[in-house]
């Protein structure tokens, strides 16, 4: 048994157990409390991360052809000037390519003991981790040092279990005796491989660096595929900073560490259609749009390609016991990282005649102004809104967010217009509050797509009823990773629960209390689908493992 | 907890076990001896099936547009006359998506239950199964009972297996309890459905009408998929009688029989493309040729494709201590089911200086000889002819060996022609002893690519490093369910090992005892990597299953 998996057995275990119970679990700390945390932890981690800006950072891969980066801080608009070395897709397939066999023949624990080594080490890291994820994605500090840290260390661990339990049921070998006919007992010797499929490449995204592309990364590397990770243009430091722990720890216990490559480039200059391309890439990981997953499922389609993309999220609302808590759901959903979520909600229908509280009925009107005024509210001090929102990832959000308002105007429909809030400690920060859109029921060709940033919907549903069958029909054609449903009565809980299910999506009923509904959770929540066009790949079920190996089988008789 | 789980509740376990053990088992009974099985049975099921013929066979599936079927029996080449209902592809996807709702919202355990019945009231088919083996794919009364039989229901019991223990890892519901930030404890109601992926098509195989169809079947239905039975024009009747007793099991429990529907048809006139292009149709399982698997792996990327096709088994002879054992060996194979088995051997390489045996050397001249001689001695005597090869199923395969043949004789490379065995008690059975070719080591493009039927090359390899090298290349390119070696020198069998490791093929060493070296094992061997172009399913390993279903979660807050 490898030593490492011995260290991290316990671990595992657990992981395994709550993957089953599927209740509330994590060995890693969201909070950033310092009474959690070495002293100064904090303080050092910003340091070093201000050491690295417009330096060559420091990643030992093979030969490179120069640098490559052009990363700009959403919160100071200023340019990184961090520097990561560049190489052709060829030269990273190679070197990956080269690094497999070894990594391939090594046991399942010798490969997973790795995996959690890296993990246990990628979390001494997640201040850094935060400045890395805040500066490029635009996370709040909170946002960065949970969702881009712990939460997504927990989705990584939550593959790597899987990808162990896949391969745990495989024997090394057997003796596999038996006698045909009425000759005597055959006694053959069986030896069961577990093999990778080959070069595996992440996409990840630009808004969470890696919550996706950890549960890839570990499903890849403990099943035998040795991995490039391809970040997003303008993300590419909180990947390095996974590729240079990964790297160290697979070099300090005597495997290659170009097992993990960095594939960085920048926006003028992309690099992720040819390494997709390259006949010996075997896995496509992709976390982003739309459009683009779509184009990556049909174009590679003799490549192992899972997708995490996005839809149309709806929120349904028919009654509530609490309001209050409901509208206050809704809007901050709204306002979390400024809806740069897969899970944040998009199109709201309201009933024409209301939402009904408590025996009483509340009018469309009051709830579609209680959701702004509460917006607004969550968003009145700069601190809070911070804290909330954090910043506009990419430039083109804005464009979408001007196109949007331009139609809204013209349509005498803007609910509500997104402004900037003032960062308190970041004055040129990208920042938005949500823009809130009237739209026309019968208008679903303006609201059945994704809108990525701040942006929603208000839609006048003739009734609840109505309003259900749309989005879920929307969630069957245009995808949705998470909807939202707010009803008290039986029967249409009922019914919301039969829709959703034969549109193959996932919804969340009556979320009000004090967890963002947005939230997703590791062990717990499963994250897509596959039934919707929202994505084929789920986190984690044991299909997101067990396809990126296969068994090769030697017989020996003795 | 369903009737029919708990019924079968051991078995299954049992199953479970000796998966994961891969150790030998079997619930069924492979031997028709009269002492396994009630009196008379064997005569009984002969007298059902001299019933059957000229009749339209009972199957009250959904209305139908007229009767098909003109199976040709390859025992008495006259046609049995059976008739099936006929339907359009679109009237059976209908019939089956209305079925698919009901069986997706049941419990795992009713599906599991359910298809563990349907298994063991097909085992009391076995002797009728037999007949309509030998009379469709032309098999060996013993291959009938055994590999159309009891190996063919191990199989569907094993995937079903993989499939309970996949869908069985994700409870129905949980209680997720946590806080956030700093607030009290949210409790989430969550609860996780497995959703069938839509419509399954099963397209059986001529020659090996069950031995495919039944873990296919057995893996969707168990995981909330309705199946359609596409049988081989010449096939229909094993099939048909599958689903015989499978809509009979449906019905008596409550489910709508349409579950399982036959889509018989003709070979001038095919339903199997439209089948597949029908938009609900999710799933295909193929086993066939590798032309037609390629073809729908290339056109039908937007759906699930599992295909079992074929490739260019190789022998490769370096050493052996067993010198007698091994030409049985091998010349077995050739003559087993007339070669028709996508584990029979094609491209034997015997190395130019000869094999090693107990510090001797055998001529190369001598071994090419010896396993002539062989088939000759297994051929000879009609009565184990009979039991050995079976006949030939498709007249396809005559015309592919006189073109052999012709081929062969303009090169003087015709070693062992194939000759007709006279059946002792079919006198008009289309039979084939092996035909043997000689084949340049250098001319590849004859010998790389499948030959179905008792068609095989022998080989002079300039050394048996040399062989090695060609035929883990040939698996790797053209594909190898199964490749055999035979080596008692510890270095050239790593090598061998490594090599096929390498090529992505499983292979067998040294395999010479009382088991016929084509056997392929449920519940032990994994067969088709999946990592050459023979296939891309394996039977039975997790990824067979584990995309067939889907995870749709409703979330509820209290």
């Amino acid at each position: 048994m490898h030593e490492l998996f011995i260290k991290h057995q316990e671990r595992l275990e657990l992981a395994l157990l709550h993957c089953k119970n599927r209740s509330y679990w994590s060995p890693f700390q969201e909070s950033p409390s310092s009474k959690y945390h070495p002293e100064g932890a904090r303080l050092k981690a910003k340091e070093r991360y201000d050491e690295l800006l417009g330096e060559i950072f420091p990643l030992s891969q093979p030969a490179s052809i120069g640098l490559v980066g052009k990363e700009v801080s959403p919160y100071t608009q200023k340019e990184l000037g961090i520097r990561y070395p560049q190489h052709s897709p060829n030269q990273l397939i190679e070197a990956s390519k080269c690094a497999q066999k070894h990594w391939t023949r090594s046991t399942t624990e010798a490969r997973v003991g790795v995996c959690m080594e890296i993990l246990d080490q990628l979390a001494h890291n997640c201040f850094l981790n935060t400045y890395a994820s805040m500066h490029t994605a635009g996370m709040s500090f909170m946002m960065g040092f949970a969702g881009s840290g712990a939460n997504a260390l927990d989705r990584g661990l939550e593959a790597l279990a899987h990808a162990y339990k896949a391969m745990a049921d495989i024997p090394y070998q057997t003796v596999f005796r038996r006698s045909f006919a009425r000759g005597p007992v055959v006694r053959i010797d069986k030896h069961y491989h577990i093999v990778g499929r080959g070069v595996a490449v992440v996409i990840c995204c630009g808004t969470f660096p890696t919550w996706n592309a950890l549960p890839a990364l570990f499903a890849n590397l403990a099943t035998g595929n040795p991995v490039i990770l391809k970040p997003h243009p303008n993300g590419i430091l909180p990947v390095a900073l996974v590729v240079q722990t990964g790297r160290r720890v697979l070099a300090k216990y005597g495997f290659d560490p170009n097992l993990i490559l960095l594939a960085a480039d920048e926006a003028d200059n992309p690099i992720t259609i040819p390494l997709m391309e390259n006949p010996h890439t075997a896995i496509i990981d992709f976390t982003g749009s739309p459009t683009f997953g779509t184009w990556i499922e049909e174009n590679f389609h003799k490549k192992l390609v899972f997708t995490e993309t996005a839809g149309c999220n709806s929120v349904i609302m028919e009654s509530t016991d609490n309001y209050d808590g409901m509208i206050h759901a809704i809007a901050q959903s709204l306002c979390l990282f400024s809806s740069q979520m897969c899970t944040s909600a998009q199109n709201i229908f309201i009933p024409a005649q209301g939402v009904q509280h408590k025996g009483h009925r509340i009018s469309f009107e009051k709830v579609q102004q209680d959701i702004i005024d509460r917006i607004d509210v969550l968003t009145a001090d700069p601190k809070v809104a911070a804290a909330l929102c954090g910043c506009i990832m990419s430039p083109r959000t804005y464009h979408d967010m001007n196109q949007l308002r331009e139609l809204a105007l013209q349509q005498n429909a803007l609910l509500r217009d997104s402004v900037h809030y003032v960062h308190p400690q970041y004055p040129h920060a990208a920042t938005a509050t949500p823009m809130l859109v009237a739209a026309e029921f019968s208008n679903s060709t303006l609201y059945r797509k994704e809108y990525f940033g701040p942006m929603a919907f208000v839609i006048k549903a003739p009734n609840a009823q109505k309003a259900l069958e749309q989005a879920a029909l929307d969630a069957k054609e245009c995808g949705s990773i998470a909807s939202y449903a707010y009803s008290r009565n039986t029967t249409f809980l009922e019914e919301i629960e039969e829709a959703f299910l034969d549109a193959g999506a996932s919804i969340g009923c009556n979320l009000i209390q004090h967890l963002p509904i947005n939230f997703s959770a590791a062990y717990s929540d499963f994250h897509v689908t596959g039934l919707n066009p929202a994505g084929n790949a789920c986190l984690t079920d044991i299909a997101f493992v067990a396809s990126r190996f296969r068994i090769v089988q030697i017989k020996k008789e003795r």
